[in-house]
């Protein structure tokens, strides 16, 4: 779809971003609340993780800051007594795709700008019953403008989590169900084909919600579905921590993480595509890389 | 340059592939060797590593028989004392290539066929101060046959060890030099591109040599030339770490390990041909991914 008048477009970008703000406000401060909560196993006596924010500027591309890019970020991380690793990104940026990329995006075949925001977050938790998780939403506006995102469920051990990935995908198919019934079958489709390492013949994880390009002709209901789609996951992903959080473990069990991380690892550096892009398009190595398992075995 | 007769090149092939066999066995007795000799440190008391050998076969490509794929390999490993992990890979495969890949290798204008023999190795080290290292030698015939490979040195903290980096080099220099005093220098700044981490703006390691598609007509020169290589590689990296695997580290020299394989990873999985180019083209994934380092941190 074409772009409404630039004043809307202006409000939709400053309503999507500060909402993307918000959010990763209220993910830190439950997550923190998590952290307080802690009250057995071997690392119940270390201090209760904080977050900490780091601001970060998007570099004039080469050096040209002619090139109109801009914007940045804040990357808030914490290391943590129950989440051994968490990052939680909010970047706004803008500038112009590449020729290399243009041709790969909607809405760039008269003006290469694009501007973008969202809020994206990886989980490595201690406990190794406890799933790690990923997080992101986004809001892209080249000559269209589009919603993406999605969540997905990484266990540690898939066979002993069949209750964990059905609350999951019970929130998010609530949140799909409450824009379109056609969502949560193609949007679950897609994130099992995405998250999937085809050289070892395993998915990532046990699913979750995968879309892009979103862009109904309706801002207003693609942005309310993209915010449920936040609202779903700020509801389930700690309540799974809370019920896993004090499960005992063994070392078997942190070695058998270890090695699951190293999955993980593959499919970041090897397959996603928002890494692969962000680092050779001149991102924020440390933003983009804080999606890497603190640790990781490949035995 | 065109092949010889098919005898010759038949010849050429099978004294090749029994070369980095041959090369493969001697670099596995030395290895083990080192092995038996530790005597101090906190993994004295370990049983000094064995290699294991696993043979695999070459799968026809998505089960096509017909394509005629085939050969196989063997992958040697051991889990040791004062090698952490290493992996020791050989080897000798033919089939099509596919369209994909056709127009990237020379002398496939006519025929897709090629067949491929190469020995490979990566190394990583229980002790820090130890530098892993990656050699990798092959003969490949298309329509043209060639020679490439090389090796490159790791340290985990560059800033120690400028006198292991300076023999790693002069023995190279002295297998380049005898073949051509032009090989060297091209051939270590070829290493030096290749082994980067753009995204992090450093080096993967310390370097050594790098080469690929070297024919220059003399199919016993430049086999001899290989051969050199593999020499150099087998007496000067079982030096350094014999020269090092007594040295005492702490738990800091241990955690800057970890964070250093990282690096290794992000190498292996974003940039590393061989890695990306095997696991695309449905090679054996325990075989490639064994170059990964048995534990590695993000933190």
């Amino acid at each position: 779809m074409s772009l409404p008048d630039a004043e809307t477009v202006a409000q939709h970008k400053t309503a999507a971003s500060q909402w993307f703000e918000a959010l990763r406000t209220r993910i830190c401060a439950e997550f923190e609340a998590i952290e307080d909560s802690l009250a057995t196993g071997p690392h119940q006596d270390m201090e209760p993780g904080r977050f900490s924010r780091k601001a970060w500027d998007r570099p004039a591309v080469n050096g040209d800051a002619s090139s109109g890019s801009g914007g940045g970020g804040v990357m808030a991380t914490m290391r943590g007594r129950v989440f051994e690793k968490v990052g939680v990104n909010v970047s706004t940026v803008h500038g112009q795709f590449s020729d290399q990329f243009r041709g790969q995006i909607p809405g760039t075949e008269d003006d290469a700008s694009f501007w973008a925001s969202g809020v994206s977050l990886v989980a490595h938790m201690r406990n190794p019953h406890a799933p790690a998780v990923h997080m992101n939403t986004r809001h892209i506006v080249t000559g269209q403008a589009w919603f993406g995102g999605g969540a997905d469920l990484t266990p540690m051990f898939p066979e002993n989590h069949a209750d964990d990935a059905a609350s999951f995908h019970a929130a998010l198919q609530s949140a799909c169900d409450s824009a379109d019934p056609s969502y949560y079958p193609r949007f679950k489709d897609w994130c099992d084909e995405y998250f999937y390492l085809p050289h070892r013949d395993e998915p990532r994880g046990m699913g979750g919600i995968f879309y892009d390009k979103l862009d109904t002709g309706d801002w207003d209901t693609d942005f309310a579905f993209t915010k449920s789609v936040g609202e779903a996951f700020l509801d389930i992903y700690p309540r799974i921590i809370r019920s896993r959080m004090d499960q005992p473990w063994t070392d078997a069990d942190r070695e058998g993480q270890l090695i699951k991380r190293g999955r993980y690892v593959e499919f970041n550096l090897l397959h996603d595509r928002g890494t692969k892009f962000g680092l050779m398009t001149g991102g924020n190595t440390e933003a983009i890389l804080m999606s890497m398992p603190p640790e990781a075995k490949w035995p």
